[in-house]
């Protein structure tokens, strides 16, 4: 039998980020201002420090990982990669599938990977307090113990229907000393205008952020940390994909398809921009992100400008969105519950450099319970959307004979996701249909700014 | 800054298991038939596989791990050692504290380490049902990933205050596969006949033992299996302490004290025994089991023999116990609530050569939230006991200026475990009293055999 975990010294966490916009065929557009111009980077320093407002525009292909973030990385870093032998014999399938496992840290997802570094900079510049959004509550739990490690209070807007879904994860926040409020609420006029038009409302991260940066620009005592979409999070979500890298040259095996689930983008994009980088270079590898079929931003988004929240207190991103007032429906995997995505990866999506794939939930959960019953772990519904994709991958292979490399981060445990589970087993989960009419009634709402020419 | 985190190779795994029995100063004393009798060993087939039996009477020193086992254990297997460097720092100790973390494996305990290798002995032996009990959940999740890797069918009696407090590890051994049961249950002999006296029972694990034994005795189809207390279940933990001595042989340094929390004693025999060896051998090393102060089996129960199960359907055992009618108050480190202890830590406590300790239930939660946040990882309530203790022990250096090495298990994560956080937060968690009363009537139950000198 074959190695099933390759392992990496502690000496090689990644010195350095990797900064995909180096290697991208075109520089990324610009963020705009309400008056269509482009921003100046100096008005985002209301709400963030300045080490990541350098790093959000930067061009610089490679950027240091200062050495206490680095420390808190040693928690869990390197994170294993490993061979799903188990899962191949249960598909009876040629191809070798391979995912790595970003699980093992504290608050159970990639998260910590940029929640660390927002929470070093922002201490490094003084701050005591940073305010955030959650959606599924990784990034809230990611955030609220990266604050605690660095001194910094933190305030997390949760989506109100994951803070009912998942009472425990924001117990888990409050462990760390995080205050956690369900938005939309009444404590911001961004929370407040969307609960005068609908009381009931689910919430999602767009509403979340709106809270969350209202109250950033309003306080100067607090910053805002963001968990996903904006170029400094991709960059230091790398560490996955450049990790990734090194473990497949150790078994001299290199994937043929890079598979990442992608909501806003942070951990599809940290997984397959170090191998865009390989792409870059003329290696053939198919990068694929994979989305709900309930939320499909990149599948049957717009790329056009939008705000990356809904009150569109944020510039305006050049982007694939579903518009800014899409509310997705109430599926679990909330961490993918975002109208929009990250720019970069919005773009390299629009150029044809990476894949997109939208999927049902009862589907997503088919795998994942496959998956756990091969594997052992249960990985996080958001995961599951990738799982779905390299099963998807593996049979296909069995089918024509092909013994392809198949290569997905698992990028979360879904401990805290067990009730979706007992849903999923007792028959009761449903897929949500495709809200073709809520799509395009927020598409039709987009911002009046010419698409530029690709 | 030193280094926090100390990992071995996949090839350092131990291949064998230790057994104790080799080195300790008395040969153990023999478990009795009802008739007081020192059992038949063979009479244990009715319930367990031929290997199992063969290492719960084994004098052997060590025991060949067999590869499949290995295999699987190598999914999460060696596990990190780390120091506390982060604890330390907020302790302001002169002391070094280290933990190795279990919580890794996919079930989040210790607990695979054993449920692995009984899966596959009993697989080997042509069996393909079990039956368990679980107290926490945790032991049983791990039964349902061990069961389903090896083609085995599991049914769980899960202790009734923890099926209620924790439904979400019932929705995990669902996950698995296995079939999960509120104990004291109504399908057995056992759970009606004490249902009939206490319709309310709060189940304890003694109670669910029964309801597995009596349904495993029962059905030529089904084995039993046990999640501690036994020889071969302390045999298979060792591999904790076995990885944890190359740890500190790699970091050129020892514990001065080795510490556990005590249930079964599975998870406190799997750390210490491996150290034992070296205390047999003349080293100084203390051995300190940390139970909680309302199931203090250790600290103030009697030497005596009794039986593992509320029924009386298990052999009796000579052992620290509480009397097998104690039901423990409902206390969230569902893994401790259990009146007796494993025969060997009981006999080695008893030759003064294992240290034990109780404490109160808020002061462990106190500092598991202390270790949460400065180390990020938030522990079960179980192992709440052992960071308590650990935490006393760097607080007397700081007292004295010793710089004392101290060494405890992290057991296992506390994702399960958040209801139990959420009231201690909000100040609802109350230390129960020290049920004297109860625990006085339980020991005049004791059955009437003498116990042997020592």
């Amino acid at each position: 039998m074959s190695q099933v975990k390759i392992l990496l010294d502690e000496s090689e966490i990644p010195a350095q980020w990797y900064n995909v916009v180096a290697d991208m065929p075109n520089p990324p557009a610009p963020p705009l201002g309400p008056d269509g111009e482009p921003i100046n980077p100096e008005a985002l320093s209301a709400i963030f420090p300045p080490a990541v407002i350098e790093q959000e525009i930067s061009r610089e292909r490679w950027i240091t990982v200062p050495e206490p973030v680095l420390q808190v990385y040693r928690l869990w870093r390197p994170t294993p990669l490993y061979r799903a032998l188990r899962l191949e014999q249960a598909l009876g399938t040629p191809a070798r599938i391979y995912y790595k496992y970003e699980g093992v840290s504290p608050a159970g997802s990639h998260k910590p990977n940029t929640s660390v570094a927002q929470a070093y900079f922002n201490s490094i510049a003084g701050i005591r307090r940073l305010a955030t959004e959650t959606g599924a509550g990784q990034w809230g739990s990611a955030l609220a113990m990266a604050g605690r490690m660095f001194g910094i209070d933190v305030r997390v807007y949760m989506v109100r229907v994951s803070y009912e879904q998942k009472p425990f994860r924001r117990s888990m926040m409050e462990s760390w000393g995080a205050e956690v409020i369900a938005s939309p609420s009444t404590i911001t006029n961004s929370g407040r205008s969307v609960l005068a038009g609908a009381p009931d409302s689910p919430g999602s991260l767009g509403i979340a952020i709106s809270e969350a940066v209202e109250e950033a620009a309003s306080r100067k005592d607090t910053n805002y940390a963001l968990g996903s979409v904006l170029n400094h999070v991709l960059l230091h979500q790398t560490v996955i994909g450049l990790e990734a890298r090194k473990q497949f040259e150790k078994l001299n095996d290199y994937p043929d398809v890079v598979i990442a689930c992608c909501g806003g983008g942070s951990n599809f994009g940290g997984t397959a921009f170090p191998f865009f980088a390989d792409k870059a270079c003329g290696r053939r590898v198919r990068l694929l992100a994979v989305e709900p079929e309930s939320c499909p931003t990149l599948t049957r988004g717009h790329y056009a400008y939008d705000s990356g929240d809904t009150a569109g207190l944020t510039p305006l991103m050049l982007m694939y969105t579903l518009g800014r007032n899409f509310v997705p429906p109430r599926i679990h995997a909330g961490g993918l519950r975002y109208h929009g995505d990250s720019p970069l990866v919005s773009q390299l999506h629009h150029e044809g450099l990476v894949d997109a794939l939208a999927v049902p939930q009862r589907a997503t959960f088919e795998a994942g319970l496959m998956f756990a019953r091969a594997e052992g772990i249960i990985p996080a519904p958001e995961t599951n959307h990738a799982i779905r994709a390299a099963i998807d991958e593996a049979e296909a292979c069995t089918r024509t004979g092909e013994r392809k490399t198949i290569f997905f981060t698992l990028s979360g445990h879904g401990h805290f996701d067990m009730a979706a589970y007992d849903r999923y087993l007792s028959g009761e989960l449903e897929d949500s249909p495709y809200p073709e009419a809520a799509i395009k009634a927020a598409l039709a709402e987009l911002p009046n700014i010419a698409r530029p020419p690709s």
